[in-house]
């Protein structure tokens, strides 16, 4: 393996380690070494936002802490939820008086430890409220949308729900903007190559070269299909069919476009992506009212991209502009 | 290849279409398609910067073109110098009376075509003068610094450059600071793969499995020594120890530090990196005043880490720390 490591159990320690030495204007820890909270404190009354999520897909989870975004979140190891304390000590690292929304994605650990970490709130009085991200098209059929995963779509649920909360939305209003954006969302990932747990060592997961996995999941999990790397006008074509079939975002005022790296793609190839994603979307008449190009959401080295659509309406549009500020997304007035 | 893209002939036609297309609102055309220029303009009489180089390096160079930091780039082929008619229509980009100050790296085709493009723009009386970085130490011994490349401490020269033009510094004013910013700056690099360049098919270094090569240049120069993968602490010390050999940085208010991946390396890493980097240097005596963790000066796909100091004064402090807004860098008030 050629990683820049010490200990490959202790990776998320050093990382930890390392984020907050880095950035101690932003971010510091909890009581909790698993907790990473926001530097600077919300107003009192202002609703709290809680995220969290496994290790390895930096800069999401702890990248998102921040003005106008996240205010605390759970790191677990590699690929692996955090825990339930850790979900509860955010809670109440995050709690102004005004309730949490605790915005997370579908997976089978975190929603075990949400729903844990929400019953020990319960017992404290907390007033916690959830959305489950689940925008990854290629992870379960239409009728079955509630097992869905939650991908790089989280970062605009993120987003959206940190800029209401900013804006003095309550608890019912983060909630709900949170869960529209969730909502007006949709994902698919495209794998070029495996990546691998330090601690592993080799690839839990194997992708052939030469070929890409259609819709794999953000730790490797199986896509839809397996075909011969094409081309980026091609791939733009394959990724965007099953995201338009699924949600009409014709319907929308105009759409925000997500293209991020899975870590090991060379930003260039991001931007040729990119641009025949947009020239598509041009051509099916939508309007796109801002796009993120870069390394959102990544899975270590892996190398491939995912695209996400966000569709908008008037009160979307003004929350996605909002100010913001993180490791992973800075937005000025 | 694992890569997105069209045609291995054409990317950065259509790296430069993606950008062009994501951030409208920050870079444009030149009436040259291979130089890209900042979308808002400077008040006359201010110094333009320019900087070029070739592609493949993303965010640099053209990430970095915005307020507070470069006005027009030109773009080359990968790892290849931009053209003569690039730089002098980046000048005529550029120049808003008060005269250019073309800030780039030290490398054989940019230098020849620099050189070149500056007898264009004398026969059209443009005051251009340029500052040429230098920054790796691994290139050429200290007695031969001239000799020497230039790699992530270009980022520094642009930063320094861009915010001292910004405050209305003339030309003399801009190119002392930018030139004392490449004085203050040393890096190095180590790389852990190669990388291939899409119309070569192959790589055209190697560095074998389990191997790291200290010193590496940005496009797969030779460095320094190979030597098995170690511990990121260890990696550190070996990357610090000729950076801090070379120039005392403890006769500086303090320092920046930056940590880019080359590539392909997770950005985990990249901050367990750090944490090393900043407890060696504070075990030193030595203050860091900000630090920048990221993909900031890439390689493609390679694998690796480049470590950058730069030594501050009170001058080059404040300049480090006013705003800018670009693709690679976005600092607020």
């Amino acid at each position: 393996m050629n990683r820049v490591i010490n200990d490959a159990d202790l990776v998320v320690e050093d990382m930890l380690a390392g984020i907050l030495l880095a950035h101690p204007e932003l971010v510091q820890y909890e009581s909790n070494p698993r907790v990473i909270r926001k530097r600077t404190s919300s107003p009192a009354g202002q609703v709290g936002i809680v995220t969290g999520g496994g290790s390895g897909h930096e800069p999401a989870f702890l990248g998102y802490v921040g003005p106008g975004l996240v205010d605390a979140v759970a790191v677990g190891e590699i690929f692996s939820s955090p825990t339930a304390k850790s979900f509860f000590d955010a809670f109440r690292a995050a709690d102004q008086g005004a309730g949490v929304a605790c915005l997370y994605g579908n997976y089978a650990g975190d929603n075990m430890n949400v729903k844990l970490a929400m019953k020990m709130a319960a017992s404290k009085a907390m007033d916690i409220r959830t959305v489950v991200a689940n925008d990854d098209v290629a992870s379960a059929p239409p009728a079955e949308i509630a097992k869905r995963r939650g991908v790089a779509g989280e970062i605009f649920m993120w987003k959206i729900g940190g800029a209401a909360a900013a804006q003095g939305y309550d608890l019912d209003g983060v909630i709900r903007v949170a869960q529209k954006a969730v909502d007006h969302c949709r994902s698919i990932g495209v794998g070029l190559t495996p990546c691998t747990i330090p601690a592993v060592g080799k690839p839990n997961f194997q992708i052939a070269d030469g070929l890409m996995e259609l819709g794999i999941g953000h730790h490797g999990e199986p896509g839809i299909e397996v075909v011969p790397v094409e081309s980026a006008a091609a791939m733009a074509e394959r990724m965007l069919a099953p995201i338009l079939a699924d949600r009409d975002f014709t319907q929308d005022q105009s759409v925000v476009v997500l293209v991020s790296g899975l870590g090991a793609t060379p930003v260039m190839e991001l931007y040729i992506f990119y641009a025949e994603v947009e020239r598509q979307l041009r051509a099916k008449g939508l309007r796109i009212h801002r796009c993120y190009v870069g390394n959102y959401f990544t899975s270590l080295e892996m190398m491939g991209v995912t695209l996400t659509l966000l569709g908008l309406d008037a009160e979307l549009s003004r929350l996605i502009d909002q100010p913001c500020r993180s490791i992973g997304m800075t937005q000025s007035e």
